[in-house]
């Protein structure tokens, strides 16, 4: 039997690594000037009219969903194992709680560093770009649901984030790219980043917790909630950090048509699934997401309303297709065990995300958008204001590539470091079950009038 | 036994209805000129001095809550019984997924089509108007809840939502009443369209189901999600679509005192109601939601704060005097089966909102609202210039009644297109089942300790 | 045996009470100008440019924050008991809807009373400012939870407004305290309040209820819910009442950012204080908490991020080893008995946010705050005009000290009421006992096979 202890390793990184975010933040993290006391001065010397035109005002709601979405979206969605709630709901909290700090400093590094004063000034639209950034490393976590300490789960979070911002900062300042809802830096690379970890991962014996794999009826529940606040907020998360004004408001209005189409086909493809057309709670708490994935770049694109259902059509039943075959595929022949199907809910409808994305920008015109639109859409600027949409469309395919090839390359090498056996990982025939990492009290309450029925019966 | 097997006409129905919403809304949908890239244009000819002035500024924080009651809301307060909680949440994902695409096309014939170029234009507001016009089928679900199959409700949704848009066209439009909350146009409508399909789907022998139409203990809790987010977004829900400014303003004020004043009236008769003064949770779950429909329309009115703790008064008692008492009444004497009770929830409530909307808009004055409040509030602009208060009040009372007969009349006939053996309905002894329409799973874990306790007992 | 029945009571003071409410709503409240119809001639008089400089759109997304916090985070963070969900849940939705009409009376008077009118004029920050002031009572619900019935809970809630109403002008009018988030205000009121009626009512054998003083796995989920609804908002809670433009976003950041480093301290010390390194529940559901609490009165200072951070860390240790050590010889040798813990959540961290809050406050600085900042921040306006930083840090400290003794003395005092023996609470040993005051229907649903299986096994 494996050691599962982590009365040592966990509070060591615990303590260790918020001692060196609150080091770090004192040296790097200053309010910017939109959250700080000099805000009055600051709005007379830019000649700004109104309190209500601080970026608070413009992005704190989307904020907040995109954060609900964070701990109780993922939290929640990962609570459907029958005794697996507490991992999936707690883990999350602990290491979104420290990527999203993680992030702050990587993220500031790469894109906000005011070089003149060596300092990050952090406002309401970092907080959003931190949540994201965790989303990339939750993603990775559903590959590996079960299987791992939470010891190991940090890990994932430290260099997830550290790969996230360096992916990022290639495919959005490099390469140009426009991805406002993440399709390829948040579940292109956080879905490859998982499977390959959990690749490398692999257990031969897995099928001793075989008992412990599944769902029980209040659980599939609990994962609704999860599903539910994923799905609806989606519409906030995809336009959270797009243009002020139209931008915000067409992404959210695409997403929302989009998951609304995906749905549909996600109902049809699991009821012709099976033999008497029964619906498999797997599929509604999954596959009615994809769409939501398949928008997050050209969601703030003028990619038309029907654009929208028919990527929501398409990413629907091709996610449920995947539950039915390609996951089952994955473990048998390619030795990859994905706990929640990542691949079919992020690593593929991201990627199906990317092209599309490339594909709308390589048509967009001047026609559909105005001549200022295009400008302000694309930000073709700077030394960027010559770049055609053609040449966008293939930066963005580009880009696609890059945030799958960090995942699968980062994801393999994290791996490899989580093979080392100090992590406190679980035994093969103990995977799935709360009680490795977690005080579990009873689970019913035994009660006196229900054994005496059980025993009439 | 009935033959439940849904495997061709469920996806039949998903699939064709996607893809007639797909060429439909290539056909008609576009976006309006603040979701449009043109925005920027738009701001210089219409003299438009911010981005914040954007309506999306405006709406989209309302929006979200409205978009959370529809799919958690309404979702969750269906979870209450015991083995129907997939079918709960689950259809009412479905068809509100589906609905509120057919809504922005039906409600944009009848309100918003350009006839010039024969196109409607969304924005946020429509989405908002699209989720309303939805909770009017998803309240009819709640009347026949375990007794229908998917495919039932799918049908019940396509000619719900069309109704629907005709009777807000002829209420808003050809009567000019106002409703901001929909105490008529959703409320009545939904709640005596559910109510009326449920009686002609009468059905003689559903005690055969009797051991499963109920709640367990934690089933119970679930619906409580529900029944909070639901509570807590009503504010919004009644404010979303009113006026700027003073309109949303004032319309969340009084859905707040009047849902606070519910809960005490409700707790009240709920515990009277019982020989030992113990409260019964179907109450709490749902009489403490009537002041919010009772204030769907005179919420945006000078209703005065006192004015809505009234009605929250009443409508509490109502309600739940309607659960002890007319619910058993109208299954035993009038033959009308209503599993949720959306009778006492939101016809009576609905009914009550329209009339009470109507003698406050009748006793409107110059004084209370100023001149160009009237104006404002009730939009006596263009050929209603003239309109008084009086008046408006009796157009507000027919609109009530338009309603009404409009729920029952569609409803009749809707209920009798469901009775067509076609539609895999489940039999009598086979109602309130998640095994009919889902797979499921375990319903607990067997553990050994737990078996053997009860054994050694 | 108790006599539990609460037939006559409950019904009495929900009606008197509330009728009350009516009545005084009658005399006193009216819509403020933002609210009220005359918005129109509003705009015109005080030259306010735009309707989105209504404060509706400053704070409403905020209040419905905190809407969610009072109701879905307080009310399903008290259903961790395995047989007392529906109280948990149930009767803070009683008390917490009539606690907020209390308070907008009470707060009214105190504060927003127009003395040449007679009237209070309510908006959203009074709705924002009523749901803080029933989250005192709501706190002291936390340390009574099971062991009283909801008549006194009433009664508890009756004399927490009028007692916070108080308070709340002595420290924020009479003292000028800055408390945004109500570390002192709240929290330190709140959590002695509700540990001096703990204590009054202290039960020598409660021992007899113990089965039932617990968790079960399903409870322990559905608790989840309420800390995450708690943590993810609690950013709104602080930020909802600063002031616009920077005050509310420097006061967003403050507090997401020491709950994060709050987790990460308390997963630590969980761990540790156990011998396989396990988590306790107990701890991720409250402990996480604190450092949104502790950020309560600096969460609008220029505390800097990493002073968030340090906070957080700080809270999230003491809080733990409060669970750990501290409740359990509060309840040995003080005989105080606690149930949720709130002197760990709410009792110390808020005296402590209220000491940070000073200290804070005392090293503000003009180079920190520029001179406008500065008066803005501390509003050092009429009278206070001259008052230096290092008086405001006592001020700060002072006002900490009245919510303590606010909250032990009124608790003192209300304890002895509610010992009288007319309030039917529960015996000895029938604590955290739904079935006490709530019609209980099936635990659980039995299932032929699953006896079966249980009988063979």
């Amino acid at each position: 039997a494996k050691n599962t202890n982590v009365r040592v390793s966990l509070p060591a990184v615990c303590f260790v690594w918020q001692i060196a975010m609150i080091v770090l933040f004192g040296v790097f993290i200053r309010y910017n000037p939109e959250s700080d006391a000099h805000w009055v001065e600051h709005m007379r010397t830019e000649n700004i009219s109104s309190d209500i035109e601080n970026d608070f005002y413009y992005r704190y709601p989307s904020f907040q969903d995109v954060h609900v979405m964070i701990f109780v979206g993922f939290g929640f969605l990962m609570t459907f194992l029958k005794r697996y709630s507490f991992g999936g709901v707690g883990f999350n909290f602990l290491i979104a709680s420290f990527g999203l700090q993680w992030a702050l400093l990587m993220q500031g590094w790469f894109h906000f560093l005011d070089h003149s004063t060596g300092k990050i000034y952090i406002g309401v639209e970092n907080l959003i770009n931190a949540d994201f950034c965790c989303a990339g490393s939750l993603i990775a976590y559903g590959a590996l649901l079960g299987k791992v300490s939470p010891v190991q789960l940090m890990v994932v979070t430290l260099f997830g984030v550290t790969l996230f911002a360096v992916e990022e900062y290639i495919i959005l300042h490099l390469l140009h790219c426009r991805d406002a809802g993440g399709s390829m830096v948040i579940h292109a690379f956080g879905g490859y980043y998982g499977l390959a970890i959990s690749w490398v991962l692999y257990r031969p014996n897995l099928h001793l917790s075989k008992r412990l794999n599944g769902s029980v009826y209040h659980s599939d529940v609990f994962a609704m909630i999860g599903t539910l606040f994923l799905w609806m907020f989606w519409p906030s998360f995809n336009s959270a950090i797009t243009d002020h004004g139209d931008g915000q408001h067409r992404a959210a209005i695409n997403t929302y048509l989009a998951l609304a189409s995906t749905v549909l086909t996600t109902v049809a493809i699991s009821s012709m699934s099976q033999k008497k057309g029964k619906l498999d709670m797997v599929h509604i708490q999954n596959a009615t997401l994809a769409g939501g994935v398949a928008m997050g770049t050209a969601a703030e694109f003028m990619i038309s309303p029907y654009g929208s259902l028919i990527v929501g059509f398409c990413t629907g039943i091709i996610s449920t297709f995947g539950y039915l075959f390609v996951t089952p595929f994955l473990e048998n022949k390619l030795k990859l065990q994905d706990t929640c199907g990542v691949h079919n809910l992020h690593a593929v409808p991201g990627m199906l995300g990317g092209f599309i994305g490339a594909i709308v920008a390589a048509a967009a015109s001047e026609e559909v958008y105005s001549r200022e639109g295009l400008i302000d859409v694309f930000d073709f600027e700077g030394k960027h204001a010559n770049r055609t949409v053609g040449t966008q469309g293939g930066y963005q395919a580009a880009g696609t590539c890059v945030a799958i090839a960090f995942g699968l390359v980062g994801g393999a090498i994290v791996g490899f470091i989580l093979k080392f056996p100090i992590w406190g990982d679980p035994a093969d025939d103990n995977c799935y079950d709360d009680e490795v990492y977690w005080e579990v009290r009873l689970l019913i309450e035994l009660n006196e009038s229900f054994c005496l029925n059980c025993i009439h019966f």
